[in-house]
């Protein structure tokens, strides 16, 4: 016989093996709302929504192990990031997120209840963030660990979509959302609950989300600008993009994308995060440290940016190397910028690798 | 160090831990055709469609163990089954499909050959199934076992959806698609190429690949009636589903949904799907077999059904046990059919249970 598992909540009793498929459904569906613009929900072979523009769709998958740990993650929080992270791929395009379908897979050991837990996160993040989006389908599986796999679909509404594409010499780069803080999260957790092999305990975890409360929460759920995509649409973005593997990587894809070159300026980025929910966040935490979902955006110079934005850069003609304001300009006979290349006060940034398969776990400060 | 893993194609080469993630994504996207609809495909935050009507989607998920075996199982076949199945629950709506998403995830010993061939394999699906219909995004991750979650997208281009609630008393109960074919398949392969404890191996699977040939193509790679949903739609069909739990488990569903019984005849169901590409199929593989991923829909009585649709059965009255032409009469005594209730010349049927997390894994003919 296995051993019951347990989940960060501590959650027992009756097993997803125990109670039949269509019990396991029942409680789940019990914890979910609905979606607005669904005409038919879960239990059909598909759900049916209206969509006013045309259609955005994103997926997203988090697996026990490499994408989380149940010594660490409760279900709720599990839930949550599943949803917010799928919707702020949605917010990114400037869409109204309208629906989310999520696949779950577990062990037969797993507590119902956990899976009730994360469904219930998943509805709460929808609420919070998105109001009007819900689940509207699903799956049930067994697999070997828990394996969650989210897609999430927008409206565009009529607006065109902002792409990574668009940004253009000149541009103001912004940035909404917290920067840093949840990659300092996961730093905290591997270096405090986790031993010489990186295997997750929760000893100690109860006072690090005490101490840590901002970092922990930043990591475990976090709290994504997702209506802020529409608004940044709105005010004339002309590129975005969600950051969930660090501003560095993401900040040099978008401007790959857009065929420019970015140059963050270290004064206005640690004047407008270096001090976030009373930590101080250190500026390679916000340049390197992933899963925070905020929105990077460009702006057309002059343009007034949204309540949530600030200005972290400039967007920079290639073949003139461009310094931020205050930096001193580069040495001659350094190289003009390449496409896609990023610079921070105009020195050249190699942003840190990132691999699902070969995955960095520590964020050095 | 982990062994090379080896699907049912032998492949071996580069892993997915050594090429990394840019250069996996690149080898997959290069087996992957445009989908109609897609403004914006694989490369940005979400993709972009655009749709004439309302939109459906479902999702669906295979994990290596539960739900397929790299003993049995080529990575082409795998795609192809991933697409089918998915494609078949947007057919059921009467919807034409437009998208699919691919979130794939795998150890890192995985060879990236084995990922080729399960994209080139959901390629061939959507071309030779859906045409028009691709892959918009998708997902790479890291599991223990390889695992592949596939959301699908259609459009009802101004149709209403059949769903699985509009079966009347008196309508014609039909199906389209092979019927028990795939059931038989899996049974077979339990049977010769699995040892005591149900562990997969492939030994004498090319000699059963040769002569149970439509079995296992039906179980590897179903040929699912796709274009027959929207055919069914415009037919006029009142209610229709999928069948991948089995004939007599998803018609007891559709019943159900409907609030009618539903009443199969075994003589028409013998005589229609008795032999199918040369191969006796028993009556107990049509009702209990999964896996077809044919069409079970009703039409008004009268209807002229469309071609590759056959009748099997009645919706039947309630309170009224209404008998398939040509057998008895139920006893009397014999309780009126329940809401939900199936009966099979009458009689009433108890069909097999199925449960992700307690799966039948033979086939009794």
């Amino acid at each position: 016989m296995q051993t019951v598992r347990e989940s960060g909540d501590g959650h027992v009793g009756v097993t997803v093996g125990e109670l039949r498929e269509s019990g396991v459904l029942a409680r789940i569906l019990a914890q979910l709302g609905p979606a607005r613009a669904a005409s038919i929900g879960p239990g059909d072979d598909c759900a049916v929504l209206s969509s006013v523009g045309d259609v955005v769709v994103t997926t997203d998958t988090m697996i026990e192990g490499p994408d989380f740990r149940l010594a660490w993650h409760r279900g709720f929080d599990l839930g949550w990031k599943l949803a917010a992270t799928n919707l702020s791929d949605v917010a990114a395009m400037g869409a109204r997120p309208t629906a989310l379908t999520v696949a779950l897979a577990c062990p037969k050991t797993t507590p119902v209840a956990l899976l009730e837990e994360i469904a219930r996160g998943i509805d709460a993040a929808c609420r919070a963030l998105a109001p009007g989006c819900g689940v509207v389908g699903g799956d049930l599986g067994q697999a070997p660990v828990l394996t969650a796999a989210v897609t999430a679909l927008g409206d565009m509404e009529g607006r065109a979509p902002v792409t990574r594409a668009g940004a253009a010499p000149g541009d103001t780069v912004a940035y909404a959302g917290p920067l840093g803080l949840a990659g300092l999260g996961l730093a905290l957790l591997f270096q405090h609950c986790s031993d010489e092999e990186g295997v997750a305990h929760a000893e100690g975890l109860p006072e690090l989300r005490e101490r840590h409360a901002a970092e922990l929460a930043a990591q475990f759920a976090p709290a994504a600008p997702i209506g802020l995509g529409v608004v940044a649409s709105e005010a004339g973005a002309t590129a975005m993009m969600d950051v969930s593997d660090g501003l560095a990587l993401d900040a040099a894809r978008l401007a790959r994308a857009s065929g420019v070159a970015l140059d963050l300026a270290s004064d206005v980025l640690r004047g407008a995060f270096g001090s976030q929910q009373g930590v101080a966040v250190p500026l390679r935490a916000m340049l390197e440290g992933g899963e925070d979902h905020g929105l990077l955006a460009t702006f057309p110079a002059g343009t007034e940016l949204p309540a949530g934005f600030q200005v972290i850069g400039t967007v920079t003609e290639l073949g003139s190397a461009a310094p931020a304001a205050g930096t001193a300009a580069p040495a001659a006979g350094t190289a003009a910028p390449a496409v896609g290349s990023l610079s921070v006060d105009g020195e050249p940034y190699a942003p840190g690798g990132w691999d699902p398969y070969n995955k960095l776990t520590t964020l050095g400060s």
